[in-house]
């Protein structure tokens, strides 16, 4: 099957033979997964943005599915990551915290090596593994990508707003940035190849490196975690998308990362490998609304970035494999957990058995028009869980509607949403429902049960890591 | 060319000849123009709605073009629809006012006899028309639609929520509605034939009298102005529809109105027709928020029914034409003001010359990929323009959020938005672009002087009409 696929690639490369190999219709489905950096839910075309244009994201929506009730594993960057990564909630690999939300560059932790993540299990099944972009799992060396199951790796090990120079101050620096601002580094596998990183051509770097990648391994079944440092701030484009969106300087980073998308989906069209392989496109967190205009927008949710409000989690989710998903939207509760169990029904390898996961394979829903086993989403803030849903209601425990605010509202009883009726949370309806309420807290309790202490990996604090791009301050 | 896309209907019409009639490649193109009640902006799928299913809509957005920038002539009903109809601001009508925004069922006036619908104008050009659902631009006998171009009626005059007995007061009668609360007419023609209009089949009947109009006039150029009379409250449903959308109530009648538009689509393509069809989608003016839940959402813009912020007249629009109108997304400024002259120059007629339009032709929007000449839209509350866009700047002269609130604030200088890269109208750049106020004050001034002063219709009152549904009170 792969060699019909592989078609005119297949009669230009060298050593191609004319009969099709035996092992050929066993090829494992390639994936990629593209996974933006504080894209609002409402930021692209297909989830209703009225001035950015996204032809190719309209486009892979049109031929693939559009999920509408698709949630990050945590409102922030690291523990976002990790939650997708390893399949297992952030909290139980030591990758939240209350004190240091994320990773920084004078952190001393990263993702622990006892965690197993999807690129390992797709690696022993004969992946070529590629990430390519935003790391932020830690930027030492047991940490990086290379030690956690790839083969391949190019971008910034973290947030592109770190490592700014001394005399500006955050906010500053964000809105009215130059790259010398942020002494970030690029670093290709383990070496640090420039610094500060050109973030004006990174978005169209990490392009070239995936269409790259896909290319070289086109014969090979390949796994390409594409995790763009864009859209957070500071933003930067290249010079062809630099004030080309009606949006602004916003419009015009989201126009390149949807170009980029167009790029990926043509290459693969063009390897003959489309039919071949899923493709899913979302994002970490919410838009990071304390930048006004140069943060996104969540569309009709409430919150962004940093809130356990709808607008914190809730993902614009597309998943694309020509001939293989049915076009069309699905509404069923679904999170960046069950990618992980997911990818392994694809690739055919067993999930680990030792260890507590936190997803559900959500093959029944994009394949035979059926449902999933997930009933709940846990909304974490750190290590806290303060919202949970299940089926279509959503009970608040606490609140905290800002991204930097330390004080949070606790709720006895919790507020209660119907979020299918109202996504916006705009209608307490638990004076309505306290039998719900009775049944999420069980549900709470039992998961609470489930989370046993490890080592904090956010709070650990080097003083002088002997690497000069570490010891800039935050 | 009409015999070619007629094809199989044609071979099963009585008295179809077999060689081509020469006039066929002359037929005009028809016109369906889809106009739904107090929908708002996010409030289908292709506009981001994360649980309403529109499968249809969705289609019909994929097949079309997506306008995001499309608005409606006023914030509330009567006015809209006398824009929509006439080409023309409904305050050159006398169809705008501010002692009663709408017409009421004790209303004495109506669109005066010197407009000129479009319905009128395509007639003379031989088309086939039908007004089928709200009509609410005057229900006394010179006012219906049979004296304005339409050769067919068969819908309820007015808003749904009208005529209502004695005993209950408004909200609680929107809230938990009965048929039997509304007293409101079913008109055909000229004619009560029912009353109260039985409100659950509404939706399927108008649904079926348009599939119908489609049939019989299937050899003949036709316009039909579907006018739902849903989403506006109170809300009721077929019982296929009862309980089956995730959004609850407004989602039942939601997905009831895409089936609908599913209908009209598949009839056309039934008859041969579709590619010699426009298919406009589009609503009256945003969301009732004041009906909470039951009402619907302006998806991330502000404000909603009544209001002059985009959440009050931004629709979410649909353009559909296979094989005539390229599939895409349109952002350019557009009102259902444009549709009178696009639908001039689709049937091929003149524009009347003796007053003034305030529409643009869309053709080269739709057609060629090209720009129309609007570069301006007046945000009327009634009679007073409370603000202006031009181009992507919008400036608040006065503004007043509550759909029901009688008092306003004034602002000077205006608060100002970049609607493009702000549509939610959150940050106020007035200070940063005096210049931009000062030329859409010089086009404020210079479109007042445009306004002539007109007989008001919609303060004109009967004590008693002789007509028992008018009697009811409001």
């Amino acid at each position: 099957m792969r060699n019909l696929i592989l078609g005119t690639t297949c009669l230009l490369a060298a050593g191609c033979g004319t009969t099709a190999e035996p092992e050929v219709s066993s090829q494992k489905p390639n994936v990629v997964v593209i996974f933006c950096d504080d894209l609002g839910y409402g930021d692209i075309g297909p989830f209703g943005h009225p001035s950015i244009h996204t032809p190719h994201l309209d486009k892979m929506a049109r031929e693939g599915q559009k999920w509408t009730n698709f949630y990050a594993a945590a409102p922030v960057c690291t523990p976002s990551r990790a939650g997708l990564l390893t399949g297992r909630l952030p909290v139980r690999s030591g990758m939240a915290s209350k004190k240091r939300r994320v990773l920084f560059p004078d952190s001393d932790g990263g993702l622990p090596e006892n965690e197993i993540t999807i690129a390992e299990i797709l690696k022993e099944q004969g992946y070529k593994t590629a990430c390519i972009g935003k790391w932020h799992l830690g930027h030492l060396e047991p940490y990086l990508p290379s030690n956690n199951g790839f083969d391949y790796y190019f971008g910034i090990p973290y947030s592109n707003d770190m490592d700014r120079i001394k005399g500006i101050d955050h906010y500053e620096s964000c809105v009215n940035p130059k790259v010398e601002y942020f002494q970030v580094p690029l670093m290709q596998n383990n070496e640090v190849i420039e610094m500060p990183a050109n973030q004006i051509t990174i978005t169209k770097r990490y392009t070239e490196e995936t269409v790259n990648f896909i290319k070289e391994n086109a014969d090979s079944s390949f796994f390409i975690y594409l995790a763009h440092t864009m859209p957070h701030v500071p933003l930067f484009t290249a010079q062809e998308f630099k004030n080309k969106s009606l949006r602004g300087v916003y419009g015009d980073v989201i126009e390149e990362l949807d170009w980029s998308v167009g790029q990926v989906l043509q290459t693969l069209k063009e390897q003959g490998l489309d039919k071949n392989t899923l493709v899913v496109f979302t994002s970490d967190n919410g838009p990071w609304l304390t930048f006004n205009e140069l943060g996104g927008t969540a569309g009709l949710l409430k919150g962004g970035k940093g809130s356990t409000y709808e607008g914190g989690m809730r993902e614009p989710t597309i998943f694309w494999w020509p001939g293989k998903i049915a076009p069309g939207v699905k509404m069923q509760m679904s999170s960046t957990l069950d990618l992980y169990p997911t990818l392994c029904n694809i690739a055919g390898a067993k999930m680990p058995d030792d260890r507590i996961f936190d997803g559900y394979d959500l093959s029944p829903v994009l394949f035979n028009n059926g449902e999933t086993k997930r009933n709940v989403i846990f909304y974490y803030r750190d290590t806290d869980v303060f919202a949970v849903r299940m089926g279509s209601y959503k009970a608040h425990f606490k609140t905290q509607k800002g991204f930097g605010e330390d004080t949070y509202t606790e709720h006895d009883p919790p507020l209660l949403y119907n979020l299918d009726v109202d996504p916006a949370e705009q209608y307490n309806i638990a004076s309505d429902h306290p039998e719900v309420i009775e049944q999420i807290k069980a549900r709470k309790q039992s998961h609470a049960e489930s989370i046993k202490p490890v080592e904090n990996q956010l709070e650990k604090v080097i003083e002088n890591s002997g690497v000069d791009y570490q010891k800039k301050s935050l």
